[in-house]
């Protein structure tokens, strides 16, 4: 299952880092530009010039100063660097949509590329939770599974803390100098023997709120099979659950009394069609065939689409951002009321994305910010 | 939804009664027997002679006084006796494969033809799954439904309480004048005002083990649907859950932890494809469209069988009776094996049968006592 790819130079690794950590560069624009300009170090070229056609003044490129000095810093901390299509990838996280160009690996890489089963639920867990947690994290280390988590306190530490010696994943919202929450410091140095740190994000980032929902993609895209364990209604775990099942991975819920408000939100997902467990072996009866399949890892470079930088007039840029605003609108249909190309549909839009002023939801919409 | 048939005469419900009343005649053997003699008067002017065919000498035919005595005895207790096919008869009842040919009711028989939903689980209940089955019950009385369940301690008790003015039926595994628990007779008297107590056994019954999962069938053949409310492994609420899919109708079941033992019993359910229920709503659901459905009810008279009075040979009955030992066996088997014809074999498995010399299974297999 150890990804097939082949390495980065260090030029191409500073290029990639370069343009992820520029403004309004997420992993689908990261994509969506390296495809279109044949690389980072070209996309990086065109930037400039793209957000300034999206209206932007003050679009800030991460400087090759500024890459440098994070790959330093991450290697004296021995954090390396892993890039989409790298062997120490890991391979089921590169079949997501939006999996992140470059990865911030701390601790033992290998358990990365091992079967893993994420464990996520309440911080404000009751005892049976956190004891249910143990079980099954303790079961499934056992059984060869790396157990994945958010470092959060409740269930999340529980579970780390049962796999610590078989080994297990703490996925950061935040960089690897700004753990959160600061106090499970001392738990995440104990996982780093037979474990691994993951962040996307540059390494003094102080995750904020939005981080938290984006980092959880992360953990189920790094899992076969997600178990939640004790969740609220409208709980983080319930995103984790939702990104799981956007991903096509396994979704395990553990059954509570319907008076247990901390089983509100993993009944619910039970009556959406969630696996009902109570012990590790409902887990492995499941993923069992999932692993004997395999899986498809896409080709580094997707499907070739037409070239994105096409110099659209400024009748055409203003006719499409006329019909944008505030509330969602279909690219296809962006395509039909302009009149234009979707090339120049997708330039305009990768342009306004650049210059900050666009937001992309599910689904092909996107609305002005 | 009520029942459409005619009443018995009282010689025919006298009758009836003589026919249930008599050794080793089950619901089962009743409906063979009278279909096949073309009604009780007949069958039981036959079951001596079947009896002694099959090799008992004393076996016990209820007499005319014996009887009478009963229908008295009920009827000073404003109980009545009420036949398959009689309108009072609950019209669901009737579908099930092995409905008694008569039910003692007491109290108010018209709940009988409303919609009813069970509600059952552990005498040794949780305070939550106590509270749990009172919401429950409440809830589903105040949409119309009556409940029914066992008049048992825990689950039951809180079940039939909470329905008490909205209307709920207890089904007792013994007699009317032997209710079980005995500390539960005040409670089955403040029922009776809205609600029924029904039984199939004779009045001075004292139930033995045996009757309850007996009476369970009752339980589940009463209602559309079947709600587990907390049930340990290998519980008398599994059996009911058991016989409500044998029966065809819904089975609920209500989620609890994986640590607790009152929660192994309805999580199985779950995982066996019970539909998980937290509230009320989640009942009425699944059953509204059910009963917007209506359901057949089987024709008083099931289609014509060969006669089973044949005369046997003594070579024919013995060559049958050697192929059956203590191992189950199948009907067909004993067809082809003894080289007779299938009406033979039925007649001679029903002598055997009458004297209690033989036990049936489901799959038509039969075996000797």
């Amino acid at each position: 299952m150890s990804g097939q790819g082949v390495g980065l130079t260090d030029h191409q690794r500073l290029d990639w880092l370069r343009l992820i950590r520029s403004d309004n560069v997420g992993p689908r624009t990261f994509r969506d530009l390296v495809n279109n300009f044949g690389g980072a170090r070209a996309a990086l070229a065109a930037l400039p010039r793209l957000a300034r056609r999206g209206g932007a003044s003050g679009t800030h490129i991460c400087t090759v100063d500024e890459a440098a000095a994070e790959l330093k810093a991450a290697r004296a901390r021995g954090i390396e660097l892993v890039a989409l299509g790298e062997p120490d990838n890991p391979a089921r996280l590169q079949t997501i949509d939006d999996a992140p160009p470059l990865i911030a690996v701390r601790g033992n890489r290998e358990i990365l590329n091992r079967p893993l089963v994420a464990i996520v639920g309440s911080r404000n867990a009751s005892a049976a939770g956190m004891k249910f947690a143990d079980c099954m994290a303790r079961d499934l280390g056992a059984a060869g599974y790396g157990i994945v988590s958010g470092l959060a306190r409740g269930i999340d530490a529980a579970a780390h803390r049962a796999s610590r010696d078989s080994g297990t994943v703490a996925v950061l919202a935040g960089g690897h100098e700004r753990i959160y929450p600061s106090d499970h410091v001392a738990l995440l140095e104990e996982l780093l023997a037979h474990g691994a740190a993951v962040s996307e994000m540059p390494l003094a980032w102080e995750p904020r709120a939005r981080d938290f929902p984006r980092r959880n993609r992360l953990i189920s895209g790094l899992s076969v099979g997600v178990v939640i364990v004790e969740a609220a209604r409208r709980s983080g775990s319930l995103i984790t659950a939702r990104m799981a099942g956007e991903q096509g991975r396994e979704v395990f819920a553990v059954p509570g009394s319907p008076l247990d408000p901390r089983a509100e939100g993993t009944n619910g997902l039970l009556k959406q069609g969630a696996t009902l467990v109570t012990e590790a072996a409902d887990v492995i009866a499941v993923l069992e065939p999932i692993l004997g399949r395999g899986f498809d890892v896409p080709a580094a470079e997707p499907e070739h689409e037409a070239p994105l930088d096409h110099e659209s007039g400024e009748d055409e840029r203003s006719r499409i951002v006329s019909l944008l605003g505030p509330s969602p609108t279909s690219i296809d249909d962006l395509v039909r009321l302009s009149a234009t190309s979707p090339a120049v549909v997708r330039t305009v839009l990768l342009e306004l994305e650049l210059a900050g002023r666009l937001e992309r939801h599910g689904g092909a919409l996107v609305s002005l910010l």
